[in-house]
Formats: structure tokens, sequence, C-alpha cells
């Protein structure tokens, strides 16, 4: 294609939204009419599919619920007046308790204002709270925002020592829809032991984000903590970050969260829309579905040339794996699907593998987040002319072309500055184009069966690890890993026996082992005295 | 593979280095022995390479240089006695000035100690750094790190913000091989703006690590710089964690880097090992070469089980894709090699995309890093005989055993503890691996023609802004964007300057624009008056 052909092609594909002065453009991914014309009819189904989700479908079938995430940003569109009743009240109930904080109306229980914000959470409940304090927290927040998203023992130590000082005025929030996740439940039991020990009192100190009638609920009743939200059953974790898991921490940072959800509303409104041209997510669909054939090729490459964009990789790794990262296909077929997102940001990570992007296995297709301004204020110069965002921009152009000289597709995505409404905007748009994609791979967007296996294999890890315990408080002589396999679980558990006490050996914990540990065959196990 | 089989392959592939206590266990990746003994020849090749390399044989033929970053740790194998004298004395040079930092006999011009680093630098200048920070910095440091890696206007100001009130005890760093990067000097001369606006005396706060006689070294040597230190040419930025660019900022942070050499040096040793089952980091390249076919065909994921090692994903993404990631092999035939590299930590992953890994496309293998040592100090027990540990390890043997069950391979690499010995090892032992690799592959792991492409584009875009404002500011009256092409770089250049105008205009720059920005074809471009 000569530079001409490319730039009539790259006007003709040009999408701009007026109001939030966003653009996207998909020129720089391979595809034809053909493939255009060949997707029309998926399109229309996808189309129609959403337009069923919205009006309240069941569509996650394995639980039975209906898929709202939409309706948080346009309440009166939930289907049941109800459920429109029940968003608004949520949000004016964040809304008011941040401002109650924020003015001391709602103080720690030693009269001292709230500093800190502890979140306690995994997944989805972490994710969008970290992209968007990265993206939008003010340098001065009014609550400064750390995060427990593992049960990573040192690094529970490592926030709470960060905290050290400031414990009588955190905040602390536990974030669990079920109430039964045991990341966030023990990083509860941790947080609550250390507050214990520094005689603190905990429940009013304390708020959670949960499920109504979740155990977490009770106990948050039970205990009288200071407050608690709702998650509705009707929004996964990671289309949750305009629920109440998002909107919540980003109230109590000072971040304006109407202009979150009215950013995430326009978007709304662009991509309902059932012209293929004029719909950027169903452009963003297309580019996918053409760099990768429909079945995830390519690994989609985020780069924001933004600092403030970092986290949004990590955040567009869960929502487009997890909902696009599937088995079986709607007809039970096995397809094998998804697509692998990674990235940081640019033009920090030209200098760590665009030499692979650009020269080495083309395996992938780029994502560039453009921000037009550069900064709030003036710019100085550098040389007569050029600023340091001028190099920035230069860095982006350079990839682009790059990449595309040498056969690698790329898509970019252009907004004016980062703000609330544009976060809220980047959140719909990419939560519709993964809704959109899934129809026309015809996979379900809306489960996840296989985070259900892992927690269930790793239950059964505990449960072999307390039989293995009791077996060895029992037991005569040390015993052999053959022996203790075959009167733990059997011998088929026996390399997993290994790493269970390989671990309770490193902590000192309940076992005394002879031999080596290299040598597993010469081992000698027993409890310890 | 029965139970019992798959026990019998563990054991005969586990590979424990007794003296750092670290396993590396390759079992899950399905090769046989046919594979292994069809790339004997190659690793026989390999080794020997290594061996030229480590005795100084020119290993950058771009760049007609030696690769020394073995020599390091373990001064007495450069191959001549001034490069061995030079080494240490770096070392020793280091030590003295974080100790005189430390103590005060370094202070700030003020009078005040210093209590805040600003590392300025990009790609292997802050990757290592970061990811050493993040891992082994104490809780209390005695100097606070804080990074400027992009040249991001916002970015920038955002990290000043953070020192605000601190900019008078701020050491300030700035790094860069050849004194020519444009990201890290453009982070110098905002900083030095900002300490000039402030009434700061810059040079007396500054310290650089640069090439001797580079433009850099001349400045420091001109305005009276506290310090600078050596890179050394035979030092490439991604292997440059154990030379002045890693060690400085580590010994400034409290971190044991003679304990960081020691631990990289004990695997050094192990990794010459020309045996391959007795190499830990030959198993490695193995397994990469198996599970991707030697061709990169599987993305490499990277879950360490540890929130502290969270940013090991991001070192490994430069050193394994700027290493891997070339067009040509070594005879300069078109292979377009690489594996791309991803990920962040377990368990906090499993309910981002592991839904995908276990479910979805099978294009990657999985590396897991177990740390065995859960805290400093005991673990409270949240359910009898179990901790928050105890959850971690299950959550990591849960997903080993899922992958692997659902035919997607996995390594597991396991340490006692995260201290600076175990994450010298761990920096040491891929260093090693990748070298390995790139000899089975045939391919110069050494050089990055593909970076210098990317910044001359850069400049080339650059250039054609300054040539436009000049052009614009001689105009008669307003002009189209192909007027505007026809007269700068022609008219294969006229989306690069639609982008540049975008951008000029977004920031209120020296162009005024009229029409409507979304069509092209509608803009009329002036200087501003």
């Amino acid at each position: 294609m000569d530079t001409n052909q490319l730039w009539q092609r790259y006007q003709e594909w040009l999408y701009h939204h007026k109001g939030l002065d966003l653009y996207l453009d998909i020129s720089r991914v391979r595809f034809d009419s053909e493939l255009v014309e060949s997707l029309r009819p998926r399109f229309a189904t996808a189309f129609s599919d959403m337009q069923a989700l919205e009006g309240g479908a069941i569509a996650n079938p394995d639980e039975h619920r209906q898929v709202g995430h939409y309706w948080l940003r346009a309440p009166h569109r939930a289907p049941r007046p109800e459920l429109t009743q029940a968003i608004q009240a949520t949000i004016d109930q964040i809304q008011r308790f941040a401002s109650q904080v924020h003015t001391g109306q709602i103080l720690a229980p030693t009269g001292k204002t709230f500093t800190h914000l502890l979140w306690i959470g995994i997944g989805g409940s972490a994710l969008g709270p970290q992209f968007v304090a990265q993206a939008l927290s003010p340098d001065r927040p009014p609550l400064q925002i750390q995060f427990i998203d593992n049960t990573d023992p040192d690094g529970i130590d490592r926030v709470l020592s960060q905290l050290q000082g400031y414990l009588d005025r955190t905040l602390v929030a536990v974030v669990s829809k079920s109430g039964g996740t045991p990341e966030p439940n023990n990083g509860l039991a941790e947080v609550k032991a250390v507050f214990a020990a520094e005689g603190l009192n905990f429940p009013r100190q304390a708020i959670a984000v949960t499920s109504p009638g979740s155990k977490l609920e009770q106990i948050v009743q039970q205990q009288g903590w200071l407050a608690h939200f709702p998650i509705f059953e009707w929004v996964g974790g990671r289309t949750s970050e305009l629920s109440a898991v998002g909107l919540l921490p980003a109230a109590l940072q000072g971040i304006d969260i109407d202009a979150l959800l009215s950013g995430a509303a326009e978007m709304d409104e662009a991509t309902r829309i059932t012209e293929l041209t004029a719909n950027p997510a169903a452009l963003l669909a297309l580019a996918w579905y053409a760099a990768g054939d429909g079945q995830g090729r390519k690994d989609m490459v985020i780069l924001p040339y933004k600092d403030r964009l970092m986290l949004f990789s990590r955040y567009l790794q869960q929502l487009v794996m997890e909902s696009l990262g599937k088995a079986l296909d709607l007809e039970g077929r096995l397809v094998e699907q998804g697509i692998a997102v990674y990235g940081n940001k640019g033009s920090t990570d030209q200098h760590a593998y665009v030499q692979q992007l650009r020269d080495g296995i083309n395996n992938f297709f780029a994502t560039f987040i453009e921000v037009l301004e550069d900064r709030q204020g003036h710019s100085p110069e550098l040389e007569p002319d050029v600023t340091s965002g001028d190099y920035l921009n230069g860095f982006f152009q350079g990839t682009r072309q790059a990449l595309y000289e040498n056969h690698r597709d790329s898509i970019t995505v252009t907004i004016p500055r980062v703000n609330a409404r544009q976060v809220g905007a980047l959140i719909a748009l990419y939560e519709r184009a993964v809704g959109l994609y899934a129809s026309l791979i015809q996979v379900n967007a809306y489960h996840q069966p296989g985070v259900e296996a892992g927690k269930k294999a790793a239950a059964q890890i505990l449960d072999l690890q307390k039989q293995m315990l009791q077996v060895l408080q029992g037991a005569a002589h040390p015993l052999s890993l053959e022996e203790l396999a075959q009167q733990v679980g059997g011998i088929e558990q026996i390399e997993t026996l290994y790493l269970i006490l390989r671990h309770l050996q490193a902590n000192q914990r309940q076992v005394a082992i002879q031999g080596d540990l290299g040598q597993p065959h010469s081992l000698k196990i027993s409890a310890r005295s």
C-alpha cells in the first residue's frame, strides 16, 4: 500500500467522538473489505446479543445471573425500578460517606481524621481501584490508599509497615463479593490481629463492600462496622470498577466519580450504535478479530504513552483474558479461545522489548494509547520549539511507523488528557469491545469456570496438609515420603506432600525432616516434638 | 504419564543448589530424551561460546565490543588486570560513597542529611534498580528512592510533587551510558530547571553513572557534581544490574551489595558447569526450547508467589525479549526469533487471567517462582494448623497441577527467601539462561539493532515538526494539510504532520487550526499569532 493509499485508509477508518474528543485508528491493522463484509452478520448478532444483555437477559448461565454493569452508569436502563433505585442509592451513599470522612463528620475512634485507606481485595476488587488510583489520584489525596491484594504474609507485613504510626487514622475496607474468598479473608484476619495488638477498635475503622446477605455482611452488622456498601449480584469482578468496588475508593481519594460515570455513560451511548464504523467498540473488536484471525493468534500489547496509565494493561489483562479465555464455545465445542494481554508504558518499554516487537517474533499487535495534553501548565523548551512531550510524541509515532513498516499491526486510541471522564470512557470502551468480540467468536464473556477449579485444587492441598500433620503426630517412628503418602491421600499425592513439607520446614512449623531435601527418597519425616 | 512415572520424572530432573538452597523443576515441561539427545551438540557449542565470551571474545559485533557482565561479580576473571582493578575500584567507590551519605560525611548544600534519591534513567538503567528496590529495600531505607524513567512531562511533575518539601535533601542520580539518550537528558533538564527555580545548588546534589569520556561525564566535571561512577563499555543495559547502575542505588538504600554480588558469583559458578543436568541455566534453556519449539511459539508467563518479586517479570521482559527478539540469526538468515514475557504475581494473577491460562488459548508456558519462607517471624494460624502462607502455597500448587492436567507446561524455581544473595542468584541464573538459549537458536543476544532504528524514527519526527513550524511562520495564508505536506517532507508525511498538529494544538503551542480535527481534509493551519 503506497503512502497515499495509506492516508486514504487512515481517513476512511478514523473514528472521532466529538463529545469526548477521543480518536480511534485501526488503519494499521491489515484487514480488507472482504473480511468486514463477511463479519457483518456476526456483528448484527453481536449487537442484538448486547441489546438483550442490557435488557436484562441471563448472560451468565453458570451462576444463572444477569450482567448489568452498563446499568451502573445509566440507572434508568436497569430492567426493574428497584434496581434503578438501588444503583442510585449506592452512588449517593458513597458520595455522602466520602464527604463525611473528608469533612471529619466521621472520625476514627481516637477522634482523629482518617488520612489513610487500606483496601483489602483481590482480582477485580483491586485491579480497577489500583488502575484508577494511579491514573487519577491527586498529588495530595485526602486519603492515601494502600492495597493488600494477596495472601502473601511478607507482603501484608510490608503494607502494614508503611502504615506504621498511622494505623489509628487508617480506614480499612474489605472487599469480597461472596465473603468467602480466602485472600481478602486472610488479609482481614491478619489486619484485625494487628489492630487488636495495638489496642485499636477495629470495627469503628472498618467498612466493607460485599453482596447483600453475604457472610461478610453478617459480620459487619454483628460487629458494628462503620458502614458497608453493596456489590450487586449482576456485577462481575472484572466489570466492577464503576460499582461500589471502584467508586468508593475513588471518592475517598477525592476523584470525581460523577465524571467517571458520565464518561462511561457517554461511551456506552456511542457503543450502542449498531453501525460498525460509527461504533468504536465494534471497530476495536473488528481489529482484534482481524489481527488474530478470531483465534487469539496475536498477543495484545498495550502501550500507553503516559505514566499515569501504566496499570491499564494489567486492568485489561483481567478484563480481556478472563472474559475471552474459554475452553468451550456457546455450543459446547472445544475452542480454547482468548487473547494474551501485556504491556507497561511508552516510551519506557521501547528500551525494554520494542527490539523484539520490531524485529523478532511477529506474534502480537500493539495498542498505542496516545494522550495529547502533555501536562497541566506550561512545558519548558529543552531546545528551540521542542519539549519533553514532543519527544514522547516522537517516540510514539516513530514506533508506530517502525512496527507498520515491519508488518506488525497496531491500533491507536487517542484521548485529550487523563481525567475521570476519559478514564470512565476508556473502561466502558473496552468493556463493550470485549462483549462484542466474545459474540463474534461465540464464547461466553461473563463466566470464569477455571477460577473455581483453581480454588478447589488449593483447598484440597490445605486438606492434605492437615491430614498429613495428623498422621505424623500419630506415627510411632519417622516415615519415608512413600510411607507417608500411603497413609495420606495415596501414592499419587507424594509430590504434593513433598512440596508441603519443604514449605513447613522452611517456616519452622510442625515437622522435623532428616535427610537431604534435594533427594526426596532420602527423607525421614516426623512430627516436631 | 501416570502419577508414579511423573514422580520419577520429577526426581530425575529436580535440580538443587545446596549452597543457595535453590531448586529448579522442569519436569512439567513435556520434552523427551530424544529432544535432549538431539540438543547435546548445540549445548556443547553453547558452553564453548559462553567460555569464549567470559574469556573476552567480541560478542557484540555491531558495537565491536566485549560482553563482560560476568566479570562484575568475579573481577579476577576479567581478561586484563586493569579491568579487574577498575571493577573492584568501582565497587569500593560505591560502598564508600553510600557510607559517606549515610553517616552524613556527605551532606546536601543546606547542611541536611540526604533522605531521598531521585533516579533518572530508562530501560536497563531503571528496570533492574526498580526490581531490586521492590524486592530488597528495607521498610525504612536510609534514602527513599523515586524514579523518572520516561519523558512524560506529567509523569515528571508527579514524581517531583512527591518530593515537594524534600528537594533540598534529595540526591539526584542521572544514568546514561552514552550521555546521549533523550529520556534521561530530558529528565535531567526538567529537574535542573526546578532546582534552579527553588534556588538550590543542583551540582552539589547530583551524581551520575555514565561511560568514561561521555558528554555527561564532561558536564559532571565542568559543573563539579558530587560524584560520578563508570558504566563500562562491555556492560549492556539489560545486564547492568550488578554494575554501578544497580549497585549504587542498592547501596544507597541500605541493601547488601556484597551479598548481591556473591549470590550472583555462586550462581555463575554453577552455570559454568558443562554437564546439562548439573547446570540450572542450561536446564532453563532446555525447558524454554522444548516449550516453544526453539521458535518462541509459547509466551513465558512469570508468576512469583511473593509480592516483593512482582517486578521480576518486567525485568525479565527486557532481559529476555531484547536479547532474543532478533530478525536474523548469526548467519544472517531471517528467523524472527524471541520469546514474549509477561506476568505479575501469584496468587493475585489467578484472579486476573489464570482463567485463560487454564482453559483458553494454549500459547504460553508458566514459570512459578516459589519462596519457601513466608515472612520474618511467626505467622498467626487463621484456623488450626493453617496460615495465610499455607494458602499461598496451596494456590501455587493448585495452579501448577491444574495447568499440567490441562496440558499447559510449567517450570518452578524455588528459593528459600527473598534476600540480596538470592536476588543476585536469580539475576545471574536468567542472564546465563538467556545467553545459552541464544546459542541454541543461533542468535546474537548482545545487540539491539531495532532500538537504534526507533530512536532515528523519533528524531526524524522532531525534525519534521521544526520544519513545519518554520514553514507555517513564513506562510502568507492558512494552509491545508496537503499544501503543508507539499512544503514539508512531501505528501508521504501528511499523516505524521496531522498527528504532530493534533499534539501541538492540544498543548496550546505555536499553531492555529481551523476546521474539524476529526476530518483531516477540512483543516486550515497557520502559525499562532
